[in-house]
């Protein structure tokens, strides 16, 4: 699939509604929404029956369309959709949307007949979008051949729109119109039968009318291909904003059933979404206002804001969000206060959160000067700004447009990027959009509330966007790794040797078959040390085949004795017994790979104990992975103030841990497919020395 | 303060607004509305001038106003408040609203002249709303004495709303409007001098127009008044959703500075709302959405919700938040799973939630009959239905009323409470607003996000309120307990002791002041034993004055002269030691009472070890607090999966540290102001072995 094609079908000069019928409500909305929304190209009906639909003439066949269609929106009976699209491309057209439902979301009959459809438009050189989706809106170029109502005004604008979900489109569209957000594209995929989610977004990333990328995500079918287009899309500096369902368990269970694909682990989606710079946001409301923030801005400087608001409320509710969404709102430069005490009512408390009070209804001139001071604090990145568009329409218009237009002006007199937000998520009401439209008013996040999620969400990824070549730049080719023997389980030994013979640091330690042994090598090592069963016993310790702190001869010819014997009543395959020096006690960390059934490799580095047992505290990143993400992960934990050595404990050297867990990493995506798991438990730190105390493999 | 005087302010049948000119914004205003939103009675200006003012001849004098006035609307400048207030109550008005600024929020010099003005209205008996507060606005009664304009049409209803924020009331009101939801009485408050925010909780718990309470909340001015408040309104089952700001430290700062009172520690805040019923909320959607919400259906049966939407995309989203707000989706019963198949279309995933799919379009019966097989299934409590009211009207209106219709009959027809919430937070339009009045369509929660917040506040509350009589029972008097010798900290030795003598399980432990009485002591307890220094020393085990498993009469000797050696070291006042017999390890709480400075004395339970010292897991409960309460506090703690007995630890007796920290609570509430501190660390737990093995307590 060419992007040509994928530009070609959302860029039809001409279509052809196939299956056009007056009984079908998609019929008339996809009629209605042409002809309302600006369609230039001819419009062009087949029903089998000819005769006059919507007003209009229809052709009795396919066949008989003039030439120049170049998208067939196809409506007509699940059965007759093979049928059809033969004939569309036997007329020479070279996109089709298939909105007729009865796929691969039914079961194993309707899959195989998309796949039939797949087949015949790869056949063909036909490029398809759905089926079982309602099209798409090119508001860009006024191209609307989708199968649902579109409100009025349809507002064109920078943030494009990519859902597999049909139905919430509507919701999108209608909530980006309430917030006065025009988009470029919106698209409702459908199956992805052949247009996927990545080709779309690939779109979009060249298409200049597109600033911000939002998805509405229920499954990726295709990991490496959206790996690639976040990638893309990072360095193009385009955000791409993700609302990504699933996330609990009902949820995950309901968007299997809907999309019939494999959805993975959520915790793994939120670690994917971080490392390759997409933003993902809980709900509607924060998709299209993040987009919409970010598409008017750009990149943000930094995460320090000066608040400025009439309302002594907003600034607290700002106060207590932005903490939340880790933004600062540091206290004003002296100057800044001195000279804002000259432009502040006498009552007015000088501070950032700044309340100029209700005095601007009174001093006009008051928003202009506070946010002329605060703009030359040097401690502040962004101002904010609460205020409000007018909602309804006074009598006298003019003084309502002069307040704002004195507001719109003083904005842009601002050499910071300045953030509107209202009070609460109420529409921008036609009258206000009228009124920002006049005299160039910036966007208005709606509400306190959501605004400060879009806020540092914006900043969190302008961050990353600044570090992208470093961050998303490809790892250089790895050479894969043959490993002899490398099925079922490693024993510990076997995983603590090969570990070690690949740069990962891994306690001393040898393999004994007798107590004569055991203690030859004790004596080498030094005593006090650890005797654990060598055998296929998951929990050693369970069974008692793990002995600690062994100081002399006899303890060591007494634990081998005894951990063997513990294995054979278990029944297991015992192979005799390691030795490894006992350590003193440390931070204990866990590092591990797992398979995602979706991206594959994952690494999950956890602090030991309560912190994994209890508290499930990992921090996640999918291969590969390089330093610097390894370093977040670690800082990412709940636990990480450990790291910094609390009462007893040594100070941990990070660096150091992350080297170790970089070597885990690399020798993973060594191993490739062969690798179904790998835990190192406990990585054991003092410090700068890190050492694997135990580990297990799994081969595939 | 009579409740009669309260009740006489917001309802007065004659207004004067004194201060009355054409200049002020305020007057303007205020005036406006009461003209435009319905009052009944006679509007009367003064201006010190006379003359025509709003179209309106002025009084000159307050002595000229006609009879029958009842409140004043004092816009005057500040220095002119008290002169005018006097006039007030000489011309026998009974009440005053006073909008003028310039006072406690200024500083000590204005609350000198906030004080002048309480003492005045005490002695003339009048009673006082503000000053620096816009006055209220009676929805129920259309008495609008409020000095920002009140956005058209203004909704009555069931919803009261307590601002401390003058400029938030606008946002409020407006948000409400949007939502389509009513108010009863809207307060400004102001500075409190007088009427203070638990004065007008107390009005609305009696207010029949009002069936729940929402507050803003910056500072809780009057701790006492407020928690005897939110009982009464629990108890009357008027739901309480309060707004309170200042969680972070900058909003704490903020706050402070904004109304110049204590605001305590957040957390305390928390513990407190959770134990009275009062519902938080983070942002003013939820505020107005949630007290809406519970207006409509009242108490909630359960938390089991039944899912309807034509949406897929819906359905995920709704199934993801769900989770997050302790709100299940369960599967449908098979009779119901059966009965659905027969209604949905065949490509329909019959599950929970459920999908109807876009048919609804073709088949406008889908949505009733899904409705009322859902209504049917014996696992549901609450029945949700996504769906929205049209937006904006279309050329012929009768269609989209008769689908609204349809739908309102088929809610209507249902048992269960059914919940309607939109796929975002869009404004319901007026055309939204007059369907839904035609139809009788109920209230429309704005967006999934929101809605499922406000819903699992909904069912939280409900379950609290059905056990409220339980729960908010004042519990019976406490006999003071007189204390000889309660100063400065005690030792350990002291505490235990008396702890044990009021029923706390404490382990034995015993004084000693020599080696001999050490080892006499050790024998009688049992070996090992214990030996800590008993001296005023805060962190003992730093200074090396504990020693664990002495287990020989010779060690106990050693360790004796060593403790007290340590001791003598560190400078400290040595009493001797103390021997207690050494315990097996277990589970592990830090139990304590702490004072805040705005409620008092707190109860803290935790877990010990990291849990205390890095994650900051404990539980809070304002006193006093009974044995439902402590158990819930106990099973939120976030390591309480470790009291069902972890690897290694015994299943923990619940009921018996209950007891024992019921036992702690009752003797801090005996022991009242006098006690400025109690902590436990540890009370050790193994089974149902509950003691108390190290103890400190301090006096004020």
């Amino acid at each position: 699939m060419t992007a040509q094609q994928v530009e070609a079908l959302f860029n039809p000069r001409a279509i052809a509604l196939i299956g056009a019928t007056e009984k079908s409500k998609w019929s008339s909305s996809t009629y209605l929404n042409l002809l309302t929304h600006g369609f230039t190209g001819p419009v062009h009906l087949v029903n089998p029956r000819g005769g006059v639909v919507h007003g209009q003439q229809a052709y009795a066949a396919i066949a008989d369309l003039p030439d120049g269609v170049d998208l067939a929106f196809v409506m007509v009976p699940t059965d007759a959709v093979l049928d059809v699209l033969e004939k569309v491309a036997d007329r020479g057209i070279g996109s089709a949307v298939v909105l007729t439902s009865g796929f691969g979301e039914v079961g194993p009959d309707g899959a195989r007949l998309e796949a039939e459809v797949v087949a015949l438009a790869r056949r063909r050189g036909l490029m398809i979008l759905g089926p079982n989706g309602n099209g798409f809106i090119n508001a860009a170029r006024r191209i609307t051949p989708y199968g649902l109502a579109i409100p009025s005004p349809l507002l064109g604008g920078p943030v494009g729109v990519v859902l597999q979900s049909g139905a919430l489109a509507s919701a999108v569209l209608g909530f980006a119109q309430a917030r006065n957000i025009g988009i470029s594209l919106l698209v409702s995929m459908g199956n992805e039968a052949m247009m996927s989610m990545t080709d779309v977004m690939r779109y979009l990333i060249r298409d200049p009318d597109t600033l911000v990328i939002t998805l509405f995500v229920e499954s990726i079918r295709h990991p490496e291909e959206f790996l690639a287009a976040a990638r893309e899309a990072l360095l193009a500096g385009k955000p791409v904003v993700a609302l990504k369902v699933g996330r609990s368990q009902k949820g995950e269970t309901v968007a299997k059933a809907h999309t019939g694909s494999l959805v993975g682990d959520d915790r793994v989606v939120d670690a994917v979404f971080k490392q390759y710079g997409v933003i993902r946001v809980d709900c509607l409301e924060d998709l299209i206002m993040t987009a919409g923030l970010l598409a008017e801005t750009g990149p943000l400087p930094g995460n320090r804001l000066g608040f400025v608001t009439p309302s002594g409320g907003a600034c607290e509710i700002a106060a207590d969000r932005a903490e939340d969404e880790g933004l600062e709102i540091p206290d004003f430069a002296p100057t800044t206060v001195e000279r804002l005490r000259q432009v502040v009512p006498a009552f007015a408390t000088v501070q950032n959160p700044l309340d100029v009070t209700g005095y601007i209804l009174v001093n006009t001139g008051l928003l202009r000067d506070a946010l002329t001071v605060v703009d030359d604090d040097p401690g502040v990145d962004v101002i904010v700004l609460a205020t409000e568009l007018p909602r309804d329409e006074p009598p006298d218009p003019a003084l309502v447009l002069e307040m704002a237009r004195g507001t719109a002006e003083a904005i842009r007199a601002c050499r910071k990027p300045v953030v509107v937000m209202g009070n609460t998520l109420v529409d921008v009401t036609p009258f206000g959009r009228r009124v920002a439209s006049e005299v160039g008013f910036p966007g208005v996040l709606g509400g306190i509330h959501h605004a400060m999620s879009a806020l540092g969400r914006a900043v969190t990824w302008s961050a990353y966007a600044r570090a992208a070549e470093e961050v998303v730049t490809p790892p250089p080719a790895v050479l894969p790794l043959e490993v002899e023997g490398g099925r079922g389980t490693w024993a510990e030994h076997e995983a603590a040797g090969f570990l070690a013979a690949h740069g990962v640091p891994v306690v001393p330690q040898e393999l004994v078959t007798s107590p004569d042994e055991a203690v030859e090598v004790a004596a080498r090592l030094g005593f006090p040390v650890v005797l654990k069963l060598a055998a296929d016993v998951a929990h050693k310790s369970d069974i008692g085949g793990v002995r600690l702190g062994l100081a002399t001869e006899d303890a060591v010819r007494e634990a081998y004795a005894a951990v063997v014997a513990a294995g054979e009543g278990a029944g297991a395959m015992v192979q005799g017994a390691t030795v490894q020096p006992m350590r003193e006690s440390g931070v204990e960390l866990l590092v591990g790979i797992v398979r995602d059934p979706v991206w594959g490799p994952v690494l999950a580095v956890g602090l030991g104990g309560v912190w994994v047992e209890v508290l499930r505290d990992t921090a996640l990143r999918v291969l590969p992975v390089g330093r610097t993400e390894v370093l977040a992960a670690l800082r990412e934990l709940r636990g990480a103030q450990l790291f910094a050595g609390a009462r007893g404990t040594e100070k941990v050297d990070l660096d150091a841990v992350a080297d170790a867990i970089v070597a885990v990493a690399d020798l993973a995506g060594r191993l490739g497919d062969r690798l179904e798991s790998l835990e190192i438990n406990p990585l054991l730190v003092r410090g700068s020395q890190v050492e694997a105390l135990d580990a297990l493999i799994s081969w595939r």
